[in-house]
């Protein structure tokens, strides 16, 4: 049994979660779907209030010296919130996991086996400074018929309590029980304390960059589900069509490079032709190319940003206009380099041969694998999932993009008329 | 990356094991199937020596005092050893999970999208005396293509080290990677750097007793699939037919009184008239009944073996020829009592009213629920699996009994012809 004691921070705000769990998980999907229009209405109309709460949150942040990038995904407008309310509604029309029969048979002695999915309970989240996130996973939470609770930034802290408290307000009026939502402390901690609730919290996901995810694995004794830094590689084969090759590796690199979906390493079968062609195209578009020797040579004397490239590049999640290039002997060539670097979030090949496919395919370990496309589809929207909480790059309980059904665990009902062994 | 030095007793194991893996993940199943059919003859042929080896055990056991029923759990013989074998050929004869297109579809944009089954990688397997789950963990390892770590315990070190030899020879020869099956050393140093192998090791089972249980799961950085222990309940509703209720409460207690399956505690509704003969029918089993004041009194003064019940007994995973027994004054108490005491295995409930039934199935958080059964149904045999590695008690990527689709992750593969974002 857990003692709350140890908890002084979210012992009270755990307490009412686990508590709601029980009964979110009971209720049909039509009450939860009101409530998410509820709360969706209740945040635009709110809007000046979620505003004002804002507005000293990046008051603070400007005072701080935070540069504006960063304050600049820290604020709201009316259109923002707008969008979060959008959000929610989408969630409506996103049909309900829980209650999904996965697998069901009649076992030869008569007893009728179920498999149904059953929300995994209270959900921890962890994540950095945009205050979208604070909704977005509300949502998807209670969807899903899990109770949430929040950890934001501390920079966000007035926004989120603005929002949560609007949250809540619309939700518990329609019928959701205290602490369906909670938001916590946001000093350092409450994560720890998130992190050592075995047995009242049932699973943490964490949400931001590499640091945050490495502390949660870390620490965590409640289950983690691992959201991904992303070192994406793309293999062009002998194979490819050298159209498809560049349009594929510009795509995935320069696309959009913050993201853990873009390209960061680029490996080149020896045989290709056009490996000076496709460099140039990369350095074109402003990217810095770190290569192997033969990349230099390809690239060919003075050309213009290419680097010599180190084991800190073939590592390197970049999320910038860099790419390392590295020209490989053959196809297992580039399997051990991915072996060895990847992060097992997404991996691309372009070829023509289905040999080179199949044997890629086959043996990369990724969370999802590419071919002939750009690794920035591996994207929960881009996947018709049509709500995304992350993308996990573990291997246990869900892998790649994450949706409602990824939220719920499942439990098997049995049903005899008195059959004992 | 991972540093290897770190991991003194198992890290060449582990780094075979890792290779192994990435040859394994492309094995076709004939080849896999063809190397357990090997494996199994191997053993039968090789009877002998591994009889020999195991006598060892057996003395060392002897002579350090162990209790008989002990011994008799390490104790191979001739039978005993082509029942391994036996399981090894059922293995066979199940459906190889890797390769399963758990879903797809073809995207709005032409991208076809496939969501396959793949192995895991490296498991790691640590347990306790029988030297049959080396066999069995190493032979489920294998038909789902992962790499096997097996740290079996002390007592068993020279049977299991005469198994591993007989399997790998036969697997080697039937054209297995080398690695693809690995014995760690038995002392206690080596579980905790199993655990510590996040990166080379992608998941860790432990099978066996609670407190093996309990330290897997609070030092591993790797994650960790729980198998479980059970405080199940039999809740009978004030619906519920006598003649189920008496049938379902003993079998549930008594069929096999030492496995998680078993019923550990007994909640029934205050309107049902039959409770003095339940507990009759208990006590004339040979069960000690640890009852609340309203079962004390249904009992009678001066009933045999019914003794007063506390805390500790509705938390006690007996494994005896006890029960808890309390009486409820309705179904959301009995929910309440579930909630505080269950640990997630298997809940039961008796009752004719299907108002009753819904209300149990979607209130209970269990791995399984079993309607007018006995909790012994909870097994991977019963269920149809085939063969099992343990249940698995967790909400995370798989809960209830484990079978060969639960050793596996999944990767999505995509397949376009150019497609950029």
């Amino acid at each position: 049994m857990f003692d709350v004691t140890e908890l002084p921070l979210i012992g009270a705000a755990a307490l009412r979660a686990r508590s709601a769990a029980r009964v979110l998980r009971t209720l049909p999907t039509d009450a939860k779907d009101g409530a998410l229009t509820a709360m969706a209405e209740a945040l635009v109309e709110h809007t000046d209030s979620i505003l004002a709460a804002n507005a000293v949150d990046v008051a603070a942040a400007r005072a701080d010296g935070t540069p504006e990038s960063t304050v600049d995904r820290l604020r709201l407008d009316a259109d923002r919130i707008e969008g979060v309310a959008a959000a929610l509604r989408q969630l409506v029309a996103l049909p309900d996991p829980v209650g999904d029969v996965v697998r069901g048979s009649r076992l030869p002695n008569g007893l009728e086996l179920r498999q149904v999915r059953v929300p995994l309970g209270v959900v921890g989240i962890v994540y950095e400074a945009r205050p979208n996130v604070t909704v977005d996973a509300a949502g998807l939470c209670l969807k899903s018929g899990n109770a949430a609770l929040l950890r934001g930034s501390a920079s966000a802290f007035e926004t989120n309590t603005a929002l949560i408290e609007v949250l809540t307000e619309a939700g518990e009026k329609a019928g959701l029980p205290a602490g369906f939502v909670e938001l916590l402390p946001a000093d350092r901690a409450s994560v720890g304390e998130l992190l050592n609730a075995r047995g009242l919290v049932d699973v943490v996901i964490p949400r931001g960059g590499a640091s945050l995810i490495q502390r949660v694995v870390r620490e965590s004794r409640v289950p983690v589900i691992e959201t991904g830094e992303g070192n994406c590689h793309v293999y062009v084969d002998a194979s490819a069509d050298p159209a498809i090759a560049e349009a594929v590796v510009l795509n995935s690199k320069t696309h959009r490079v913050s993201v853990c979906n873009s390209a960061e390493t680029l490996l080149v079968h020896r045989d290709v032709p056009f490996l000076p062609r496709l460099l140039r195209a990369l350095t074109d578009a402003g990217v810095t190319v770190h290569g192997d020797p033969a990349v230099l040579e390809a690239a060919g004397a003075g050309a213009p940003a290419v680097l010599p490239a180190t084991d800190e590049d073939w590592a390197a999640e970049y999320l910038s206009m860099d790419m390392a290039v590295r020209v490989v002997d053959d196809l297992p060539e580039a399997l051990d380099h991915i072996a060895r670097w990847t992060t097992g979030h997404t991996e691309a090949i372009v070829a023509d041969s289905a040999t080179a496919i199949a044997a890629f395919t086959a043996g990369v370990d990724a969370a999802a694998v590419l071919v002939n496309a750009s690794t920035r589809f591996t994207d929960g929207g881009e996947f018709g999932f049509g709500a995304e909480i992350g993308i996990s790059t573990q291997k246990l309980h869900a892998r790649g993009p994450l949706g409602l059904p990824e939220l719920t665990s499942t439990t098997y009902v049995v049903t005899g008329r008195g059959h004992v062994r």
